[in-house]
C-alpha cells in the first residue's frame, strides 16, 4: 500500500519521545511547541491557524488504512489546501507509535508552534491575530482568575467562544491553557479566539486603558459593593451598542474571588439560585452569565 | 481518647468490603443501598433526607481527631438533631479503613437506602417526596435522553436544582444516577430534587397526562419542525403564570436526539452560537437553557 511507505513504526524513536514530552508545561515553554490531540482540535488548528501547525501524525492500520475516518478527512483537507497548509508535514504512523505519542489522539495528533498563543493581555492591541482594532463595537472579555482544573479551563474557553466573547484572559496563577487536557476540552476553540494571560494589575490596567469596565461574578460581594442579581442586570442592559467594552471576571473554582480583587471591580453580578443547590460550579456560572449577556446584547442589535 | 473506642480499624472487614461494593450498580440494585462520598454530599443527604441515611463513616487520625473539620460538623449536626437523625449510626474509622471504603471520601462517607430514589416518572404524582400535587404553579422538568457520562449527569442535576426545576428525568438508557461519581458531581443536589427514570414513551405519556409540553434542545430540528432560537423563545415567553407545565428534553452527549423523538416534541429550541465554536457540550447547553427559562419566568413573576 502506498500509504505505508515511510510509515513511522518505531514507538521508541527520538521524535516520538520528543512529542510525548510536550505533555509537560516545562518542555512546551522550552521548545515553543504544543501537542494537539484528536480530530476536532486538529481540524480546528489546521483550518483556523494552519501557519501554526508543523506536523500532523495519523494512525494507520496493518493494511495501510487510516484508523479514523475524521483523520482521513483532515489529511484530505491539508492536501487540498496547499496554499494555506503547505508548511504542514503529514506523517503516517502505526497504532503503537500513536499510542506512544498520546493516549487521547483518537487516530490523529499534531505538533503546533506556540508562537502567538497564550500571549500577554497587554499585547492584545498590538496587531496580528490579537488586533483589538480590527474588532467592531464594544469588546467582551471573559477573564478567569486562578482557574486550576484543565477540564474547567477548556470548557470555559469553549463557552466564551460560543458566546461570542472577543478574548479569554487567564489571570494570575492559572493552569497552562496550552496543556493537552485543556486543548482537548476547548474542542478547538483555543484556535478560534485569543487566549491571553495577565496579572491582576495588568487586567485592571488594560481595562482602564480601553475605557472598559470589570464586572465580577460573585455571590457575596464585599464591603459596600454588593452583587446585582443577573436578571436585574439584564433588565438594565442598554438595548443598543451604547455600552462600552467589558471584562467579566470569574474566580477560582473553590475560593471564588479575593476581596481585594472584588474591591477593584466596577460591579459585581450574582446568579440567583432558585432551588436548593448551594452554588453553581465555575463552568456553569460562566455559561449562564456569558450567554445571558451575549443574548441580551444580540437581541438588542436585532 | 473516647472517640477512638470502637473505632473500625480493619480495612479487610466484611462490612468495609460490602460498602466498597456499592460502587457497582448491580450491587446497589441488589441490596437497595448506595454510597455517598465526601462532606458536601453527606451533609445534604443528612440534612434533606436523614430518613434515607443508615450509616455515616468518619475518618479519625491516630490521636482520635476527626480528619475533616467538615466531617466533624456533620457529626455534630447528627448528634444535635436526634429527632430527624435518630436512625443514623455514626462510625469512626481509621484512614486506612476509609481508604478501603472510598478513595473519594475526603474524610466522610455514608451508606443510604435507595428507597424512594431514582423512581419512575409515572409515580411522580403518587405522593411522598415526589408529590406533584404539592408543587405550585406550572412544573418545569429537566429531561435527559441517554446521558452517559457520570460527571455530566451529576452536573446537569446540580444545574437543574439551581435553576429551580421541579424534577430531573433520565430517559431511556442513561448512566445510573445513584453511582458514586454522579452523586459527587451533583454536589448534594441528588437529595434536593426528585431524580426519576422513564422510557421515551413514559416521558411523552406523562407530559400528555399533565397537560405539559415537551421542548427539545436541538440545533438541527427535523422535517417540518425547525428549532426556534433561544432569544426568540425568551422574547415570546408569557410574563405571568399563563404557561403550562413543560419538560425540556436534552439529547445524548455525542448523538443529540434521534429524529423519531424530535418528531414527537411540541417544539425545538436551539442555542445560538455567536462565535466560531461548532457546538456546546451538554452541561453548558443545559445551564444556558434551563437558566434562561428560569430567569425569564421569575422576572415575569416579580
Amino acid at each position: 500500500m502506498p500509504l505505508t511507505q515511510g510509515t513511522m513504526t518505531n514507538p521508541n524513536a527520538d521524535r516520538v519521545r520528543r512529542i510525548a514530552e510536550l505533555t509537560r508545561a516545562k518542555t512546551r515553554r522550552k521548545v515553543g511547541r504544543m501537542l494537539v490531540e484528536a480530530p476536532q482540535a486538529v481540524r480546528e488548528a489546521v483550518t483556523f491557524h494552519p501557519e501554526r501547525v508543523e506536523d500532523v501524525y495519523i494512525a494507520i492500520d496493518e493494511d495501510g488504512n487510516t484508523v479514523s475516518a475524521r483523520a482521513a478527512e483532515i489529511a484530505a483537507y491539508i492536501m487540498g489546501h496547499k496554499d494555506e497548509c503547505g508548511g504542514i508535514y503529514v506523517h503516517y504512523v502505526t497504532q503503537r507509535v500513536m499510542d506512544a505519542i498520546s493516549g487521547d489522539a483518537q487516530g490523529i495528533a499534531a505538533v503546533a508552534s506556540t508562537k502567538g498563543m497564550a500571549g500577554r493581555l497587554a499585547d492584545f492591541a498590538a496587531g496580528g491575530d490579537n488586533d483589538v482594532d480590527g474588532r467592531r463595537g464594544p469588546l467582551t472579555i471573559a477573564a478567569f482568575w486562578q482557574v486550576r482544573d484543565p477540564g474547567n479551563a477548556g470548557t470555559v474557553i469553549r463557552t466564551a467562544d460560543a458566546a461570542g466573547a472577543d478574548a479569554v484572559v487567564f489571570v494570575d496563577d492559572c493552569v497552562d491553557p496550552l496543556g493537552p487536557k485543556v486543548v482537548r476540552s476547548t474542542a478547538g476553540s483555543l484556535f478560534h479566539i485569543p487566549v491571553l494571560r495577565a496579572s491582576v494589575d495588568e487586567l485592571f490596567a488594560w481595562n482602564a486603558d480601553h475605557n472598559a469596565s470589570v464586572l465580577a461574578a460573585d455571590v457575596r460581594g464585599t464591603g459596600d459593593l454588593k452583587p446585582v442579581p443577573l436578571p436585574e442586570l439584564l433588565a438594565a442592559e442598554p438595548k443598543d451598542d451604547a455600552h462600552t467594552s467589558r471584562s467579566i471576571l470569574f474566580g477560582n473554582e473553590a475560593r471564588g474571588l479575593d476581596d481585594d480583587i472584588l474591591e477593584r471591580c466596577d460591579g459585581i453580578v450574582s446568579i440567583p439560585i432558585y432551588g436548593k443547590a448551594e452554588s453553581l460550579n465555575l463552568a456553569t456560572s460562566a455559561a449562564v452569565l456569558l450567554y445571558s449577556l451575549a443574548m441580551s446584547s444580540h437581541v438588542g442589535k436585532m
